[in-house]
């Protein structure tokens, strides 16, 4: 079957019957629900740019299961070049939504499992992998937009899964019967977990001896019964309710999080990838990170794009363009945008290949970019809330824009250089404010923070993934407690 | 006649006739209108605590006018122990509040004007002064609130006042009769703007030959004839509008920014305090810049105090409080928001006597204090949510929490450590949310980035004040440049 | 007896028989000795500023133990103007000696040992406190320079004292005899281990139940029987051997630290201020600390102020004095310097007044002020490295200049701006070289990062002293966990 | 000719008839000089990385010019996997040496020179990229060490070469004969100045109309007639004239950086390869910044990898490894760290040919790198110097140490662990000394901010190279000012 095109993707979405709740009621047409089209809109780009000419190198590859040209959301990793250009897509991705486009956590899931249940079965001599290749045949062929579902709610994170007094705190198998199993739990902050036909199901961290139950992975269509999803409130997604364009910023597009509950879902042995092999846990969820740290060198940089155009911009229209201080602040904000993006480039150039066969990003660079994306946009935003001026956060509505007394006044006095209509002003301001504070600012904030795991994740990794022994070998030879390297010798 | 409880400052706001606008509609009862009414409770607050016994000290003082106790937002500074009071008696209100309590702007211009006014009398034999103490008594008297306006709209930031396309993008006399003047223009930002009795009008920047028209200080009350007021959108505004508290974080109290249009209003001889005494635009900006940069030594780190505190209480409810990197982070949290403080207190110990008998802050201190102002608070809402976790802007809806569905899944899935309430942890979430994206975040990001000026503002300053020759002297000498300093001579 | 001038102090010093060590030879004559001298004229400026009329009130005051005029750097601090006064002659002695001057550490171990021994005798009925009184006279009259001896060479930092392979590795009570006891250890990191006339001996952390003999407070000559001082390398030392003075950069001011060893050394009864009582350790500690942390909010500013007008000279010299990046990076080092201050300043004011009448700065402030100090002087220094070019580290000697045959190529070649000669460039470059490499590096870098505790110690400080149940209880209320405040309630 | 062994190239300086200075001094056996020696052992280490197994591959390469295996850094760039491997080989020679080995200079040089001549040939019917080949060959087949000699002394920065008080402040051609020119001049911190044996000199910035004479590329031998050599000092220079191996810290290795005089000097026709085409003055400026802004992704996380071993070590020797704030200390060290490397591979990864064959790396994302290489390391040393200790400037000297009397005290009381040896410890201390105050200190400070060009050039690239128009477009359409993207159409 044929790359879906954007609307396909959108009309294929009608056909899922879920149990999904926003604001505190059952949303039947979601599809066309003001508050959630914005979010399917930034998928349906992933689809869109596999039918653009200058794009579609990147947004497609040959599968390796199929032999057909997949998209690459839905491929697995070939080579090192297939790691850079899914950081190039992703970073295009981010300039044209300005948001997550949510389709990156089920083609690292999906890398994850691929490689992990490989290895499984080797040591096992189980079946898993070939289950799993079925499964993601069945992706491709559909082009279908799945969903990686790692982070359980977790409860009391001092205590490991089985020792929570709540047993389901982290998603676990209730139930084992001869034609497959019956799994119970929630996964919190599922990125497009509306907008996914499938879920790819995954621990979310190292299992320790009596936490097997909890070692578990495999797929659940998004509507499959027991499955029910609660939407999660955005900064300022009443705004989407509103009249007018201007005010939520970011019209077109938005990220999506849900809060996914498995209320005793079965899900058929075809579909199970492992199943109590406690000893590979910590295996998927490293490698999953590892992919999806990575991913942060893309998108983020690509969103970043969209803030240093639009602030740049706002300098513009204040008149203050050529100010030095304005000038180092917007090269500072590059700076920071494009260490990011070298981060992502780096950890993907020196991926290395799985016994599986496809290919990983180097994981100690990963952390190192995905924590740097902890850090940077943030700056970003200061730099461009500084730039923007107090306007972010005391602009008047659209509607006061058009109201036949006072609009006048804004017109005419909240105009900044006389050739740059009041309104694109506004439309800028309004820009920058949701990718600050409102709709879309989740995207570039909270998720750079936690996305793909909170900064301490990442510092552990970096510890771990370093050979300290090495460097107090190269310390102690140049300091003289071991002996001196004579360069002659 | 006493000081207002905060229930009398509430009733005193009905009897304002305002032309206010909100979300395109003029707002009639707007005391009550929800969207407001937190703002005016921040206000409140600043009564209330004239009437508590152990903030009452800190809340009011003798008046030098009057004669009278008075509150401490209506004074003058008599000593530089007054300016430490400020100083702790603004760290109050911002923990019992979490906002920016719109007060201070209106007592520190209150105390530019006074000592500007008594100078210009001495310069040019004008009766400014002694009209701006009368006004001074009347405000007194009658406790009211006191809005300074000082930001003008600027159009164009690379032009000056008269160079403006449009001559009104500054607010400026367009008519001089014998009874008084008529002015136009429109001042942004305007904190405070609609819970106001009085603006006191200032000129926003150092005024050049040919700006005469915008020099100008006066007062107006908010509800004279041709003031428009438009309430500046804050994010989240419309949760303010729905059932339930929890999902607006700071249910109880806001802050309030508006666009407030001088439409030719006409002001009275007696109010006016300065009318093309361009030598003195710069007096008086300066002199209020000072005073504002050091209030935010106070507000910023109470607010900064209850950002910590709930940024504390997840760790706890998460039960992560003693994993060192999170003590590590809330160390340093406290050590910014400190640090800020101490910055607060210098400037306002530092403080020196004017000619017209206030003090004035530390002028140097102060810019120092406004600009880590500029930084820190940043760092803190970083800080918090690493520390909160991506549920910020994941949370469900509290109507979601109240569904007879998927109430009892947010229950059983969102809870933390087992002995803390869902429900406890969804609202300090909220709260976190707030101060970081929600309807209060405009309070503790952007207005500590522009509130009393931008950071370039301060950085400009910094290197104005400073005595560099003093300072490469130092060094010439040391350098043995300039003779070197014989220690025994 | 009068207040010594900076002459007779250093003629004082001409009577010690110090057993001293460097570059491993016993130095005799130390006074005249170029590699120490300079350190000693640092502490002389101590002496100086006393008898200048503009420092002559910041320098000396009236003690409260003889009731005559002594110096600050052995007077009790009777308010908190006192330390505010203290904080500002720290300033101006940095600024005149671009280095430590060495004498704080006594004044402030002073303090706190005066207010410890008082509640010790109130606790135990001893009698510490009046022989400390004596002890004091005794150094007031004869104006002498005391060194607090706190830091321990700690050997196995994880390990208490008594826990520790060498009992010693903690300076300790070996025997107990009718007239005094007998003390053995070594104290690290002397500051003016050589210069002072006595050393003030205090334990260097909490002491543990088995620690006993650790708890331990005297007053030693520095040249009694069993002293042995072997005096710490600095970067460059060598420099002031070389004939000239423009490549040591600060030639005539220095630091001083030294390894004192306490070789079983006699100290009789009357010099005992602690024996044993290890209960206040942790108290004289931390008094110490804050008075210490404290100090550090006046020297440091005054040695920035010298870094800040070098690096504007050289900005001058090198002709990019208005290039708006030098400026803004110069208005940067300025800010920082000030903060610095600003938190010196406010722990000052903010003091309180102890059992024995004593002031104490306030040791959350004292913290925070030193916490920024392990901080910001490596970013002037980084900040002073940009603006001065890689001539800071690739200057030819003096001895180059003075060549016959080079000298005329590097007057040529490395003048600036053409008005400036040459050699004075060379002087600016090498002092900023003293200042963030050389000779006086550490007292403006590794002093600012270690002395008076490194910053994990300010950490740990900091969240103790925070009143965190109280922060909490501000969110909870806010969040509506707690009821919410009804302000017109 | 076969490629060098270490002991070989530095046999064949002895044949170099230097005109050298140091410390006042002409120097005739330089390079057994001491304070010299381990400058050129640095360099010897690029030749004897050629030799060993593990490295010969990332150390050689076949030449374009010869078709012989010759030395990377004689080599052109003919691929962007030989770009990254000149990053890989930069980290192991950082890491074997701990100080920069200066051969770079003169491999970023030559490649730049080599695209540049190519094109200056195509606009102007030249030859002199055939002369720059015969030049190539001669160096490669005699592997020779070349420094590319760029900065010019400058004078006053404010004004342009030809408009220079003195117009010898860059160098320039003072006579044009019919066999060549003669060029006078000075280039300043020439790394490797001595050590080489060719200086292939460049212009230093971009000349304006009227610096024609400006416009020159040359190579010269470093023995050439009129060529002075004046040796900079580096902090602690003098301890590798003492007795011992400890208190020079890194006593195997080091930097080196001179101010090259060319008084007059004649260069062959043959030899000259620009003269006077203006116009690729900033072509060839901007290549050589791009490699050598490149490069420092390679060597300084070569040297940072020394820092971070000699830190942790300290951490052992004091018994604080597990410690989570030095843990958290250390992994923040690695993290930035590793943070350069990444924007070193990328830009190499991301490289592109030139018309002349050979690649450049990315300049953007060289420039990324360089910027960061301006900041991280100064915090990697702070935080080296915070683990370490206050031991890092008071360690006494190794005579100390081994003097009869008072060696015994520093054997006692300067352990740390009692089962390290207090002589490792301060081995171990004196290594990080060199690095962040001492000898070595120069090449992981100073030379990380101003090597390969100072911040402000690394900004005015960032902002120059970006597409800020497309970026503005991204936003405004986002924005809603150019139409929405139909994600659909």
């Amino acid at each position: 079957m044929a790359i879906k095109t954007a609307g396909e993707y959108i009309e294929s979405l009608r056909k899922l019957k879920l149990d999904l709740y926003l604001f505190g009621e059952k949303v039947e047409n979601w599809v066309d629900n003001p508050v959630i089209r914005p979010s399917i809109n930034a998928v349906a780009m992933t689809y869109k740019l596999a039918h653009e000419a200058d794009s579609e190198a990147l947004a497609t590859t040959e599968s390796v299961v199929t032999g057909e040209k997949v998209s690459r959301f839905n491929a697995l990793f070939k080579s090192t070049d297939d790691l850079v250009d899914k950081i190039k897509l992703q970073r295009q991705l981010g300039q044209r939504t300005g948001v997550c486009f949510q389709r990156c956590v089920g083609m690292d899931a999906t890398n994850a499992v691929f490689s992990t249940t490989y290895e499984i079965d080797q040591r096992y001599g189980t079946e898993y992998h070939q289950r799993f290749r079925r499964w993601l045949k069945y992706i491709q062929e559909g082009d279908l937009c799945v969903q990686g579902a790692m982070t359980d709610v977790k409860g009391d994170r001092g205590l490991s899964p089985s020792k929570q007094t709540d047993p389901d705190m982290f998603v676990r198998i209730v139930e084992r019967t001869s034609d497959g199993i019956v799994v119970r739990g929630a996964k919190a902050h599922q990125t497009g977990g509306v907008n996914s036909h499938e879920m790819l199901v995954m621990p979310t961290l190292t299992l320790r001896e009596g936490d097997e139950d909890y070692a578990l992975m495999c797929a659940i269509p998004t509507d499959a019964e027991g499955v029910h999803l609660i939407y999660g409130r955005q900064p300022c997604d009443r705004r989407k309710l509103e009249a007018g364009d201007i005010d939520v910023g970011n019209y077109g597009f938005g990220g999506q999080e849900t809060l996914t509950v498995l209320d005793d879902v079965f899900v058929p042995r075809e579909r199970v990838f492992m199943c109590g092999e406690r000893d590979f846990s910590g295996v998927v969820v490293e490698r999953f990170a590892s992919y999806h740290r990575q991913s942060y060198g893309g998108c983020k940089p690509g969103i970043g794009d969209v803030l240093i155009g639009a602030t740049a911009s706002m300098a513009d229209y204040n008149g203050v363009s050529r100010a030095p201080h304005i000038r180092d602040k917007i090269a500072e904000m590059i700076h920071l945008a494009e260490t990011i993006y070298a981060c992502g480039l780096a950890c993907s150039y020196e991926g290395q290949k799985m016994a599986a066969g496809n290919y990983l990003s180097n994981t100690l660079l990963a952390n190192i970019c995905k924590h740097n994306v902890t850090r940077f946009p943030y700056e970003l935003c200061r730099l461009a809330e500084d730039i923007t001026g107090g306007i972010l956060v005391t602009l008047p509505s659209e509607r006061d824009l058009r109201h036949p007394v006072v609009g006048k006044y804004i017109q005419k006095y909240l105009r900044g250089v006389a050739d740059v209509p009041t309104e694109a002003r506004m439309r800028m301001v309004s820009l920058i404010h949701s990718m600050t504070f409102g709709t879309t600012a989740p995207s570039y904030r909270a998720e750079s923070m936690h996305g793909a795991g909170s900064p301490q994740a990442q510092k552990i990794m970096i510890e771990r993934l370093t050979d300290m022994d090495y460097k107090k070998r190269l310390a102690r030879r140049l300091a003289g407690i071991d002996a001196r390297e004579e360069v002659t010798a």
